[in-house]
């Protein structure tokens, strides 16, 4: 039995009952698969992420609508690194028998308004009681057109690094969160409410300006670290370019040390890319107040690593092989 | 850090180097997504299943790389009963710290050999350590061409209820073990190393000689409801006719009582079809000496909910409406 007393079919049938029926499926929630339709000319695009209780999240910290909202949008976030649409979502729960039916409802409410954000449906998944703590597996499909499709491989040097939003706001409300105390509110939000950048993605895709992308979750230094892998590249990046929020350079002046999260936090899930330089302005242009756009470094040779660097082009951390970024 | 020491980059790694390169994929783990390419004409199916240590399985009991194998066997079940054909699988695991790399190694060898009994590439997924038990979540992709689906809504008074294999076994194996006895061998490998029933599916849909299918992961009488609900139909259910393998004949004879396995027990991954009556000797001539086709009842009018008979016609048990197949 699922918590509430509900039986695994009841909840389905719960569940099914505030999904749109069928919305853009051949067929829904309640039979063996969800059947879609990849729109012709496109490609199917799948990622999935877990969320485990007290590994990804702590129950008393995020707020349940928040956290199935953060379950959909960090699994959508790798559809807008390739560029592409999020179309459906499956949902695998492993819910704990102390976990209320209220909490529950909260948070699929939550999982259903970030797919309404994203413009995806609640296809299909899984429920059963778990032993021990809630456990949450979120996979997504999504489509781009055949040839659009961005991936990891394409930087060559020359291209410009862009980065969108701000970085190191998740990471510092994480680094309060562990210590006891309060984050800054708006921290906190990106940290329990990460957007994806769908749109973003698609743009880039779609004008052809992103030659390589990933979203941020492991951090700018290590998501960067994996462009350079794919693409066999290095590049430079000008530490004093991060783009910072507010909260963040304010909470910057009392404790410098910080700053190191915009680097190597994680959990931004903003969108990372390289892209010629001809595209610079084309690229500038895409940005808005809520989502800057900023250059932060170059696409170098293999052999140079990656290079953090100053306004003055001074090293300012050790070359990428002498920093594990495992640990 | 994941079990052997192993980081979650390096695992994949391993675990990358050990699938074929992109398979039928267009790009296959290593990106922020899976990208694939559905083939023209027809629909994707896809279905997502949990398994949780201590609620589906017991690492005292299944050996890891039977239970890699079974974690695609009862994913890939799903996209069988939509007459479908599985292309590719993703796999969400929550390691234990206990876990050794060896056992790792064992599970992810039984994924990847279930993969290809099926013909299916592993494309992606996410790992990650668990602070409590070991947690599969996988989600398969298949395809079907447009039309030739088949649901559970299509079953009609009339039709002929038709179930492949054995019933029972897997929930003969349960029993024993639950109760410290040894099962019966061939019980047990039905319990761990079930098949999905993709060739015979992808057969009844491209011949449209299945009107509903669903496969039989419940127990033959929830699933068999399953279907009486979507498609707004009764049926009558010949209790008699079950086809038992020889070592659950054997079994019975000295406990009779395990006969109800046949009809109630879970996880037979066998395939529970309806057909018209005119196809019966075509479906009958689908049979092999390793997978039979038992015609076992008739479908009727909603009116007469489920009820099941034996060879002269005697209600066996109360009709469905007072049957609770949730507790």
């Amino acid at each position: 039995m699922s918590p509430g007393g509900l039986g695994e079919f009841e909840f389905i049938e719960r569940l099914r009952r505030r999904c749109d029926p069928n919305g853009a499926l051949v067929r829904g929630i309640g039979d063996d698969c969800a059947v879609a339709r990849v729109p012709a000319g496109e490609l199917l695009l799948t990622s999935t992420d877990l969320l485990i209780e007290d590994v990804h999240f702590r129950t008393a910290w995020i707020d349940m609508h928040d956290l199935g909202r953060k379950s959909v949008s960090v699994n959508v976030s790798d559809v807008a690194a390739m560029g592409g649409q999020p179309l459906s979502l499956f949902l695998a729960l492993g819910i704990p028998a102390d976990l209320s039916l209220e909490d529950l409802d909260r948070f699929t409410e939550g999982v259903l308004s970030a797919c309404r954000d994203y413009g995806a449906v609640l296809a299909g998944g899984d429920t059963c009681r778990s032993p021990r703590g809630l456990f949450i597996s979120v996979t997504v499909e999504g489509a781009v057109p055949d040839g659009l499709q961005v991936t990891r491989d394409g930087a060559r040097p020359g291209d410009l690094v862009w980065v969108s939003g701000t970085l190191g706001d998740s990471a510092l409300a994480l680094r309060e969160l562990l210590a006891g105390r309060q984050p800054p509110e708006e921290c906190l939000r990106r940290h329990h409410d990460p957007r994806a950048r769908v749109e973003l993605g698609r743009t880039l895709a779609a004008q052809r300006f992103a030659s390589a992308m990933i979203d941020i979750s492991d951090g700018l230094f290590s998501d960067l670290g994996h462009i350079l892998d794919a693409s066999g590249c290095g590049a430079v990046l000008r530490r004093d370019l991060l783009p910072l929020s507010p909260a963040f350079l304010e909470f910057q002046q009392h404790q410098p040390e910080v700053n190191d999260l915009a680097l190597t936090g994680g959990e931004d899930y903003e969108l990372l890319f390289t892209s010629p330089p001809q595209h610079a302005e084309a690229v500038r242009a895409l940005a808005t107040p809520d989502l800057p756009l900023t250059e932060i470094g170059q696409i170098t040779v293999s052999t140079d690593g990656l290079r953090i660097v100053d306004a003055q082009g001074t090293l300012r951390m050790p070359t990428r092989s002498g920093f594990d970024h495992f640990a």
